[in-house]
């Protein structure tokens, strides 16, 4: 099977934005619908939502899923001074959880107190760096799928699936730390539980074994998608199939991982073909 | 050999005083220096600093080591305002350069504004949890590490020597992105060289293998420092031998981890005895 590019126009700054967001998000989810009709085996979609204004996000989220096939929908982390797991932002996940559509989180710059604390003080492009790719997007990413979990939204909305991009952004790696915040929760599941039912990760082009082993030890096999970040982290096709072959998968786990899994997530919304 | 214990008195109320601290801190270190004297074979010391009163700290620095025969000092993070590698600070990290004396930087909650931003709405006890040992102690201490790289503190002092707890607070397993900040930070050399040259980390206790294996991939077997964060993360000797037996290091490399590498860091000190 060739590969499927998954499309989205959400930007950070459409998180910000009040009334026109709405019909920009229209306009571009009907741009990106009609350039995937072309070419419907090359492309997917993932909805585009005025987050500012969350009743209207959640229908345009699910005018998406149902009628224009979207196959979930991006979030870029905070709302303007809100974290995602703001009461206000309820709707969307609701909407999200109802409709069987994944939410996955893309990474945002941190808020600028955040930046100002802990990404600031070098030159300019180091600043920019550090609170983007070289951390902060990472630290900032990670925090807010810990903060859906923490707000108890996986216990209210149990079937409701995340995705985290770059193998689960750094709280994989320190799963069984932040599993000690369960003396305190007082959700109904331990931290791992949630990991294992509401979250999957992608590769995003970390073409890294010691990676995919500890992702597929806190999520399981069954919740990694493959991804490449092209053209950021791009890599020759060759480069690729070298990774999915010495991945230690086995051939069946190696076809799930390479998109079974994303079939499985994406394969039962109501949208109309 | 019997486990050695190190002990320091630093907390971080104490970064946060003005001239009151260094009469303080002078008491801490000569009382925790007389309970050595006491069990020389048992105890050790980290120096307690006046952080907040910089050239006065260098010194006391400079007599806990040359005089009590401390075998470095604790850090704990931000001081007031400041982060670790503010320009006011640099007397202390050239004064533990010029004495070889290493420096532990201890996990501390993080700055009020990035906690409001990141650790709290929750219950009092899960916002304490999640910018604490859930997640923010070691976010925090790993940023201070990496603000030093940036700050070209290692450029300045290539010998100084710092300890990251937890198996390196979390940066280490994501070295092979924040490496990504080579592209733009100017320094002689990489971030993975730095990892190499001026980093030390502890197990605290978390005796996972993969966060061995990783730490030990990125700055190698020969600064890996056992410890096991007690009264914390109590564990039988028995589960301390066992998982120093199924580490997968050879005898000799688990001697050094054990206390080897230690021995090797602080025993060139220009103390007295």
């Amino acid at each position: 099977m060739a590969g499927v590019q998954v499309l989205s126009l959400t930007t950070p700054s459409l998180h910000d934005l009040g009334p026109d967001s709405v019909e920009l998000a229209r306009c571009a989810n009907d741009a990106v619908a009609e350039a995937i009709a072309h070419h419907p085996d090359r492309f997917q979609a993932l909805a585009t939502l005025p987050v500012g204004m969350p009743d209207e996000a959640a229908l345009e989220l699910e005018r998406c899923v149902r009628t224009l096939g979207c196959k979930g929908t991006m979030l870029c982390g905070h709302v303007g001074h809100r974290s995602l797991d703001h009461t206000d932002l309820l709707p969307i996940f609701q909407s999200a959880a109802a409709l069987k559509a994944a939410i996955l989180l893309y990474p945002r710059a941190p808020a600028k107190t955040a930046r100002n604390v802990y990404y600031s003080g070098f030159s300019p492009l180091v600043d920019a760096a550090f609170s983007c790719f070289g951390l902060g997007w990472h630290y900032d990413a990670g925090i807010q799928f810990l903060r859906l979990v923490l707000a108890g939204h996986f216990a209210r909305f149990p079937n409701l699936q995340i995705i985290l991009e770059h193998w689960g952004e750094m709280i994989l790696f320190y799963a069984e730390r932040i599993a000690s915040m369960d003396r305190v929760s007082e959700l109904n599941h331990s931290m791992a539980t949630y990991f294992r039912r509401n979250l999957y990760v992608t590769a995003s082009g970390m073409f890294m074994l010691h990676y995919l082993k500890q992702a597929a030890r806190v999520v399981g096999r069954d919740r990694l998608l493959f991804s490449t970040d092209y053209p950021y982290q791009y890599r020759s096709s060759g480069d690729t199939r070298r990774f999915l072959e010495n991945s230690g998968l086995d051939q069946a786990d190696r076809q799930e991982f390479a998109h079974g899994n994303w079939e499985q997530l994406t394969g039962n919304l109501p949208h109309a073909f």
